[in-house]
């Protein structure tokens, strides 16, 4: 029995013996351990394997922790184990080159994830999710229909208890309705080093200001575009040499390896968020 | 002898052939030879270096260049000696690490210029000018005083026929009046990945948006603050555990590295500029 | 009509004007130069860019340039078309990550070839050609067996005119038979930073040296293993806290962007190979 | 009162709430906690940073360290207060760059050391020590005198009670006289990605070899020639149209960048040596 727990809650001296102590008399052996201060917020945060060599009543560990520890420092606290895998939507529109990269990690074991099915405003993809023998469903939005569209996407999401979400360069604004059901939960790639080039094209925007760096940005999906907390970025020298259609190739590289980092990092439970900015455990 | 020149002008078929025609019939041999067209703005640009083994009347080359190339293709063109290095004023205020930077490679030769003097609005860089044995000018700068020490700057720059500045951490606003005088010749070093965080405090900024990458950038100084067109950019990954004097810190690498590639850049002849963006030759 | 030149040859003046005289006389305009000059060795390169509007014969036109160009000035050249897509083999064992990263942009259009077939020494590949719709060849490889097993691969490379090879993680010595019928035209991945760890398991022993930055290499494949010219190489960052599988991860998606990388540098006809070394073109 | 734990002992469970515990009973406040373990080796590695707010007796608290954990969990350890700054001697030859780059560091108060003096074997760079008004001795090495200069060195580096060495960019090989009295305790800057290139001359080696990119490597020094314990190492990418000399001028960037990094990570106790690897704590 593998746990891992992420943890935070008000900083005051004695968390991690006392976090530390508490496993160690449940009989579990600490594998990892990581935790971070934020200064200014006064905030303590923490991430921790520990392995159970016996078996457990993990509810009644989970009970127990709350009593012993959540209580007492007011903390603010999820404890995840390995056995299940966390069911991942896919969000896509017309672009193959992320769909084809996650699915392809997905195929050889890399991600740790079930792919219940994937949604997609265009049918452009269709044959692909064919390919790897996944659920396609095509949920066309228009400004008339968006709400319509959003509660067939949410029907689906609850019927196969979706964990979380992945826009997969899905080229449509998700609204609030659905944010708020999965609250840092939806992860999105967005085609520049944010905060430069946040909304549309931003490979024509970087590529008419002369960088000579492009980016791309994976973030969780908050009600203000492109402007929710980071969980990785990667860039890439260019030149003037560069023509938008080279920008937009680069880019797909960093793209795929920036989204895959991300998705990754929350599969293993690396990330948490806390005042719109992420701790990334190591 | 050695020349290279800097080309550019509209594009149209035959430019090259008509340049390395002109450079032959002049007995000089390409040693090379690095060409751009922006084909939205239809423009040529090209650095072409060329050796002479006998002596050559320089004037007389630049007159025939001008008659037989430089209207008949409407070329703006300059032509560049190897024997004369160029003047650079240094421009600080409180910041050590660039100016020690930049006096440690002019020391070891690194840097083929001369540099004639260094201004700066405070006293405490002086005793640096002095281990390197150059003036130093202190010209305090109020929002009272600005024109008048501005004055006095420029009569500087004119007294030592000073070819361009580098601002390296210059914490002032220059004005229209100096880079009026010197166009695409001032460099400067802002310390974030332009275009974001343009403007005061940009590791704070960082900071406070959670990026996982920071950057550096050196530009040409125009009117618009931060905005000129960019020569030289990095980046350094940063994660949640770096705090803002660990960005400051991190950074500062960066600045360096970048503002004296951007020096280079600049003095090889290797930088044009054309719609507030640069070609950077190889 | 879009014709790419590349040519070596000894240095000497007039090389660059005496070619684009020629082609600005065929009624070609050069859309793009870019030379090298070897000063040891003293050797010149140059790829050349030349579009011709009106239509040309261009068997006429590769006999004037080998009389006016290639006889006087001694050169090795090439002119190719971008009208032919080239055709290439790919050869794969085990390894399913370099395989699907090709695959799908060669699906997206990415690459500009045609690919024939696949050979694999295993089966457990030839879902994933069929996936794409691929001939997949299964030809197994013992140490008895092997010299049948590289004739059956020459029958097939030369019954479809495969133009280049690449060997997608294909966990096999290719001979001298193949390499030489394909003299820099077998693109090979290894997964370090050559030279260092050179030879099998590189991961392995890359952890057990303890470095702090792997990388992937692609090169050329000559007789000698793991020592042709390197066309690209990439790095990532590692840590103590990596485990040997943490590398092959993480060195999987090194694998897959240099590899691709080094594929349309070839494709694009940006690589001349000259004494074991490449040059590389912008 | 702030301490720095490096502790390594065999791996077992209890071990973090041992010392967590511990600490909490003395009053400590743990600030940071980073742990290692090398399931191989089964070694556990960890470094802990305690503040304690009421004044300690530090020589009570390491003997009760050493009873209640060192003895019973068989731990290496070493306990450091920041009160001291570390003694850090130079070692140079003829290269000024890294010199300079520390001293301005260290003028800067980047680092948190003292600097006694400077050795060389050569009167080059003498006049830099003086600049930074540092004792500089001139100890020439000869085949015949290099005995008689390391017992000179040994005797300054006693009387000074330096703490560690830097080798910045030193061109001679230090013996095992005085290796065994500065075990992990001299850092070297070698200027390849150690393996590759190992020994004399490695950016020629790297240009002969036609690499993509050039590294360079700072390790502790052991017996065996550039085969130390990795602490940090740094890349920069370089093409067929650099020379032999630019290779050089890009390497030093990387030498100064890496060798400041590793000094860095060892004077704020960040790093640990075993089975000549390091764990580098974040």
């Amino acid at each position: 029995m593998h746990l891992t727990f992420l943890i935070h809650c008000p900083d005051q001296p004695g968390i991690i013996q006392a976090v530390t102590r508490f496993l160690f008399s449940k009989g579990g052996n600490v594998v990892y351990l990581d935790q971070h201060v934020d200064k200014d917020a006064r905030v303590f945060f923490m991430r921790i394997e520990s392995e159970f060599n016996h078996s457990i009543n993990t509810n009644d560990l989970r009970a127990s922790f709350q009593k012993e520890l959540g209580n007492p420092f007011a903390m603010q606290w999820q404890a995840y184990s390995r056995e299940s895998k966390p069911k991942m939507a896919l969000f896509v529109s017309k672009y193959e080159h992320c769909l084809y990269d996650i699915l392809a990690r997905y195929h050889s074991g890399e991600l740790a994830v079930a792919i219940p099915f994937i949604i997609s405003n265009h049918k452009d993809m269709a044959h692909i999710a064919q390919q790897f023998k996944l659920p396609y469903y095509h949920i066309p939005v228009t400004r008339a229909t968006k709400a319509t569209a959003e509660d067939q996407q949410l029907q689906l999401l609850k019927k196969y208890q979706v964990d979380f979400i992945v826009l997969a360069r899905y080229m449509q604004i998700v609204s609030p309705k659905i944010i708020n059901e999965y609250p840092n939960k939806i992860i999105n790639i967005h085609h520049s080093f944010l905060p430069a080039f946040a909304g549309a094209k931003p490979y024509h925007a970087a590529f008419e200001r002369g960088v000579k760096i492009i980016g791309a940005t994976s973030h969780y999906v908050t009600e203000e575009l492109d402007a929710g907390p980071i969980i990785a970025q990667d860039v890439a020298p260019v030149s003037h040499s560069h023509s938008i259609k080279d920008f937009i190739t680069q880019g797909r590289d960093l793209e795929k390896i920036v989204l895959s980092k991300a998705i990754k990092l929350h599969v293993n439970r690396k990330t948490m968020v806390y005042q719109n900015k992420t701790v990334i455990f190591t």
